[in-house]
């Protein structure tokens, strides 16, 4: 097949540098360019680990999309969606920011400000894959969803959809490890800080509580602000990867084979969804994958369960999701680029 | 004052290393020995931080009780309740074990099998040293709670019993270092295995469930089996602490405030528990401390709020409690060789 | 290409299953069956982050070698060079412990004990990939490397051999990762006693010492009792890698940059050798790959080098080398199944 | 006795908060005031490990000094040099920066650039407290050495200057956790990039080899310039703790045990030193102490030695150092304030 032309803009962040891994593993991608705000020359000096001295990383100033097919942009909230505005029609976008997640636009100023390119949230996709797949296909930009909100909303989309669990008196406690902050500099990212501890932060006013209620609330046919989740994410002193542990309440009394075979049913055709019944889940066994791994549980409460899932923040949650949705948007193999086996230890 | 003779049994466990560096710090105590099952000799050859060369672990097949005052048992469950039967009635026990912390021994026999002593299940008590302490001063047995237990009790005790939180919905999300397992070998416990990893585990069976449910119900003047609580723990790749982060319902409207100066009153006395309206909760300030920090927030959902409570798992969720418990027991100052600032970081 | 059928005997262990996971990416391969001691069954039960559903572990007690071309010993010394002599000479054997490494009955027996299939070690080939590469194109069996033997040899044996540096104090300073240590329960790879130490080990005696002294006797022609080099490991709290720092004197005055070219134009055909002058080394950046990366650096005394290197001890130092001697066994691309980019963070 | 009244400049650094710390613990020491450049207010609103309520950071602009004994100067070097020449003679100070450690004004500049107050330097004491015990008793201000420095001169000043090991060929391989390049941003000190790997850095330029060379020398009465230690220094994922790793060459074929009796002698009455023949090493049994452990093993070649010492950086190699000297100028035993056993795991 034809290879496509793409531009990582934002290459030297840990979720651009991911996107750029990926795509020098896809077999019918060319890569045109990398760019970034302040790293700029030779990618191996800047990231030792990659071997290729021919990857150079230009100013995002000198970002130019003409002959491009696709721009992956991995840039912090309020940057994307300036520059969207300079991307010619023609290029799809792949954006990594939360800019184009949150469709009601005074909700999206309430969590993140003021919107630069408000006329394009209307028509950019939500793109969690295995959920919005029919309209990533046709898709001009895909807004790809926030790590916590990927590993929430799998499990809870069509536990909801179904009519398994009730809406009310959902409660998601995360667990995430420190990439999800980036590499930018912080006193609270310093290795010193976090290792050897474990807190809770943003209780209950995480940015990604919104696109969770928006998504939840689409599933249900009600509206955003009729949907409340208690959120609470937790930081961990591991490097990457996300576990969820979330309290739910059953509509009616289904067997655990019953949701089992249901959630199964659902994605059966997603191929980086895996669902099990009293199968003990952890980071590990995701870590390097753009895997889910989702496991169902009963409650010690009547009537109660507990869905534990997990995934890679940088993969299925960030740069692996992107790669399935261009993957999706250019009739590639959803698995192209994502079909390896993760190393263990 | 008068030092009190004390031995330890099972003293070179995580939990047993702990209380004899904790004894060796009072300044009213007077080792008479150390015990364990197998790893007899020098302590310092065992465990090479000792400095001290005059400390030797004798067999526990050859502990004596005659001129004891007290004797910390540091032993697993089902090992703590056959030793007993050979304590003389004038020395007084502080068991760390599980074996004592069931008032009904058939709950007990449930969760760990038959009991080797049932007869003196009724006169032991549970040495949550800030709720029970008037019955601890005049106990001969004290059955030191779980780690997990003390974690949650220490916050949801008070909320419960002066009505401000509703029995119903109970979650609670533990967060646990590896310590908490002891130092027994298993492979999950392996360094590569817990490492750059987060699992849940024993999701609705954990064991510290029925001594949590016993105590709430006790405060709430019920019956064990009339209280339900979601619990489940995680393992952190941290080697010591606990956060607890729990979901609660208001009965009432309350605000924060309210909560916080309700608590803050109920813990006036407590040396050991501090509490603070939406203020971040770490396990590394707790570490190295007999301290239970407690946070309290809003929840997302109307009437709900977040708490989350932090202590190390070896000191105020074994060790550190036990010693106090000896404090109450022995009319010292509860604080007696627990008063001091750990490091950081 | 046709396939080759492999079969991989002890495919439970940390390097098995590293073995396993490169077989699986392999083009080339027909994995013909897996085999461990006790860990048998359904792969994926095994290790979670196994998802193909149709791998199975037998005993290896029911190992077969007859329509194999090729077979994987991922066994503990002692016990490869037991069953070695059950297999057929058309298989072609690599093996991954250290009993085919020592050229010398006696000195392997000083350090192993005694050897049970004594007549194939002289046909054995030392598995260093880069240097015995000839030998390998043709042997019947390769022993691999030991980990630390591997990272030791790549830059010193072009050192020795090119006459740039001396042969006397040879210093060596190892750093290594749990995995080092096998699967195998040990109560000093707890998680608890390895997180937040490191220690020196072995210091003087550990078993790779005779692999280096052999191949630098070899590459000086000289006797393997006439090299002494002093190796001092130490365990780190990482999962993967090996950092050697080398302390070496220089025969005659050369410039950093001499030294630098001469050894590139050694390695100059060695896709998975990377050397530079000055260039800070690091293990994240070699986790995950099969690369070897060597840093070079004046000493502060005169006519002396720091030269520091870095593998991943479960791919270049065991699996990946592993495979790579399988590639050039069969004549594959040495690089296939092996030219993966890494991930980071 | 008598409380000395003491202020910390530079108090909330992981070195400062460390100072802090241990003077809280002291019985006979008042705190006037603490100080910092940045972080102002209540402290334990910047440490929440810290429970005391009643401490207050100044701004280090408002520092005084007429009323004190003593003050700690916890400040970058560069910084102490400029504030001594504001302190009123009786005053006495300890300070944890470089900027008085090396005698020789221009190997100071070489190493640091221009000293602010030159005609201080001759009068201060290197406070290496058990070797330079003496001076230290009557000092005016003492420079407390660098972490490595004192992990390295312990165990090497009594060997060079007993005679027992040649100034020629002397190599240390030193690896530190992270709290030793302090609580200030860097890129490098976050927690992915330091998570998983190890590095060695700063090789042959680290700025604690001129202080190892002039102590070195001053022992053997030879000029700093006639002494070159080899010092690389490596980067550990932990958050305290050294050990270095020394390789000596022996002047006579002297046994382990001579030179563990030579060396335990010399030390006979230093209470923080430990010194055993052929005992693991480790950074854990030191963690939270002021001890140094000393291993010393046979070298693999003839007539060499491997010594192993083990230090908490921000303890024996810091803020403990520099109580303990606090110790010996105001004639309070040693150990005041020093003598915890330290936790484990």
């Amino acid at each position: 097949m034809e290879c496509k032309r793409v531009a990582v803009i934002g290459a030297t962040g840990y979720t651009g540098i991911e996107v750029v891994r990926l795509l020098l593993n896809h077999p019918s991608v060319t890569i045109e360019y990398l760019s970034a705000n302040q790293n700029t020359g030779l990618l191996s000096e800047i990231y030792p680990h990659i071997l290729n001295d021919d990857l150079f990383v230009i100013s995002t100033d000198e970002a130019y999309f003409d002959n491009l097919d696709a721009v992956f942009l991995c840039l912090p909230h309020g940057q994307s969606n300036r520059l969207v505005a300079k991307i010619p029609k023609k290029v799809k976008i792949i954006d990594l920011s939360a800019d184009f997640r949150i469709k009601n636009l005074s909700l999206y100023e309430e969590w993140y400000g003021a919107h630069k390119s408000p006329d394009l949230v209307k028509g950019a996709v939500y793109g969690l894959s295995e959920i919005h797949i029919e309209n990533i296909k046709t898709a001009r930009l895909v807004a790809c969803p926030g790590c916590y909100a990927t590993a929430v909303l799998l499990p809870l989309l069509p536990l909801l959809g179904l009519g398994i669990v009730k809406e009310e008196h959902i409660i998601i406690d995360a667990k995430s490890g420190v990439s999800g902050a980036g590499r930018s500099l912080s006193s609270e990212n310093l290795f010193c800080e976090v290792n050897g501890s474990v807190k809770a932060y943003k209780i209950s006013n995480h940015r990604h509580i919104p696109e969770i209620e928006q998504e939840a609330g689409l599933i249900l046919q009600k509206g955003v602000q009729d949907i409340k989740v208690q959120f609470v994410p937790h930081l961990i002193p591991i490097n990457r990867g996300i576990l969820c542990s979330m309290y739910l309440n059953l509509k009616e009394n289904y067997s655990l084979d019953d949701i089992n075979s249901k959630l199964r049913s659902f994605y059966k055709d997603a191929p980086f969804v895996a669902i099990n019944a009293n199968k003990s889940i952890n980071i590990r066994s995701v870590v390097g994958t753009n895997q889910c791994q989702i496991g169902i549980f009963l409650g010690r409460v009547e009537n109660s369960i507990v869905v534990v899932s997990a995934i890679d923040n940088l993969l299925k949650g960030a740069a692996g999701q992107a790669l399935q949705n261009f993957n999706i948007m250019f009739s590639f193999d959803e698995m192209t680029g994502l079909s390896n086996i993760p190393f263990y230890p």
